[in-house]
């Protein structure tokens, strides 16, 4: 068994990947053929059922069809069933007043979900590999998403549909996928869109990554995923004590009324109260979007301040001490359907 | 009071800094200027002795020697003290086989608290602002100095002579600095070695910083220093759950003994029982230089995989499970001095 194979087989078997139905996202660049011929391989042994989905994001004329017929007949000569698609990402991003690049990616998930339904299909696997990790998180630091961003894109998530997205390339470089295709034979599709200046993530592959590597550190991509990765423990960690923390202080939880022994929580670091917060809306479903960082430290200036006796937050919600309690009353939570999942 | 001097009289009450003498590194360049100018303004009010410290490096030819003279001038117009010396700092470079940054770093740091010494100052202020900081910041990312480089540099530091190092500009960007000169009038010196492309901290300053700037997100020296502040707070707040697990699993220490109750570390998640061992190794001044994160993981596993039952350690430690205790044997532990500061 071949160096990527192997690996693959690990990443299939670390993310529980086996006996069933997987869409399996193909552009035609290196990464997702790679992905699909991986998974051909594979699909024996794991009783794995992949089927190729392809959209022609009709962004690069003639070429898109070219590329999709390309697919099909990849697919086609690997034995495995095939959906592709057309969408004309330019004018639905102009329709929606939204950039390319952002309504690019959401109609290829919508489509990938569609296959994924229409299959039955419990996964959708797409190719990211360690390369594009390594530029996700960069793109993260440099956009200012903060602490969270720098978790890059993980391994396996579930969509609303229900479906896992997994990602089983993370770990591989694309000198790696590069190099299983030229040993396998298998050539590929160059995705020039990758090259075109005016998508964000291009910029940080071709102007500053390179720079990065040849003026200071040429592992610089390593060390990004590393830090990626510490990041990632720490706030796994984090969360793992806040949830403790909140099943410690809580007394009483009503659908619109918390009631938190406030001893347990004014001993703790201010961070950990924030996070204990958190949870507690995630808890109580009370909507997040309103809560912005200012709001979860007033919060936690009502356990940690003694000035601090009540806080008014969005969505008329009032938070307040009431000797050893803090009481937060919440208008907007609602009691849970009988039977309805945690 | 002008805008700077008020943020420079906060950040000078945040860090306590009032009633005694200060050394202030003093290069000629404009945040360095800036600090002197403004710590000369708040001298009276806040009961502090400013002494200026200037160290000619000897790296710039003729220009070295001018910038002393300049810096000298400046201050006994300010009626401060001041010290200058001369070091050739390329010499010492070759002749300790060291690069020419590393060994300036060094140089000036032994300087600045040699005249600290002689001036019984309480504190050494250095002119660090916020755009050093997000250099900084960026450069301990790109070379990989993991989740603890994002902290960027501290605010204040106690060197191992007793003197605290102090940064009251952090929080002022460098354009603010030169719009405080240019309101009073000062002029200051151009450090041309800044644009020596031969230190990292150059290259992303002026090849990389630029180009995100441009390409990617205006804000990214804001977006790196908000990254860095709370990666510190998460970081710190980890740090003070990992003391209260170790305080809460401690049995009995002896200097070359440590016995730890394993039940109440076995349930905690993985990042917080590598702190804990971190924190009882420099509770017990055990060294650290030979620990890397694997040994700290392994440390780990003794206490949450149950297939591990000793490890053994650099510095012929031994540390094993008995019973419901997690015992660690150090022969290089050694008993404190009755009377010795913890």
């Amino acid at each position: 068994m071949g160096h990527m194979i192997a690996r693959l087989q690990t990443a299939l078997d670390d993310l529980s990947i086996a006996g069933g139905t997987i869409v399996v996202g193909v552009s035609g660049g290196v990464d997702s053929v790679a992905l699909l011929c991986g998974l051909a391989q594979l699909a024996a042994s794991q009783h794995l059922k992949p089927v190729a989905a392809h959209l022609d994001h009709g962004l690069r004329g003639s070429r898109s069809a070219e590329d999709a017929a390309w697919v099909a007949r990849l697919a086609e000569r690997l034995q495995i069933p095939v959906v592709t698609d057309h969408v004309d990402v330019a004018s639905r991003a102009a329709a929606a007043g939204k950039g390319i690049e952002e309504t690019a990616r959401t109609v290829r998930y919508e489509f990938l979900q569609a296959v994924a339904t229409d299959h039955i299909a419990r996964w959708i696997a797409v190719a990211h590999s360690a390369d594009d990790q390594s530029e996700t998180i960069l793109h993260h630091i440099v956009r200012g998403t903060g602490l969270s961003g720098l978790r890059g894109m993980p391994a396996e998530r579930t969509l609303p549909c229900g479906v896992v997205l997994v990602r089983p390339l993370l770990g591989m470089t694309r000198a790696e996928l590069e190099t299983y295709l030229a040993e396998i034979g298998q050539d590929y599709r160059v995705d020039d869109s990758n090259d075109d200046p005016q998508f964000t993530r291009n910029r940080l592959r071709h102007s500053v990554l390179p720079v990065l590597r040849r003026e200071c550190n040429p592992q610089v991509d390593e060390a990004l995923r590393r830090l990626g990765a510490q990041a990632s423990e720490l706030q796994s960690a984090m969360q793992t004590l806040a949830e403790r923390c909140l099943d410690a202080a809580v007394r009483d939880l009503q659908p619109q009324v918390a009631r938190l022994d406030w001893i347990v929580l004014a001993d703790q670091p201010r961070h950990l109260v924030r996070e204990v917060f958190l949870q507690l809306w995630t808890r109580q479903r009370w909507p997040r979007q309103r809560m912005g960082f200012e709001h979860w430290d007033r919060l936690a200036d009502l356990v940690l301040d003694a000035d601090s006796i009540a806080v008014t937050l969005p969505g008329r919600c009032d938070a307040r001490r009431r000797g050893g309690l803090v009481v937060i009353e919440h208008p907007e939570g609602v009691a849970r359907e009988a039977g309805q999942a945690d």
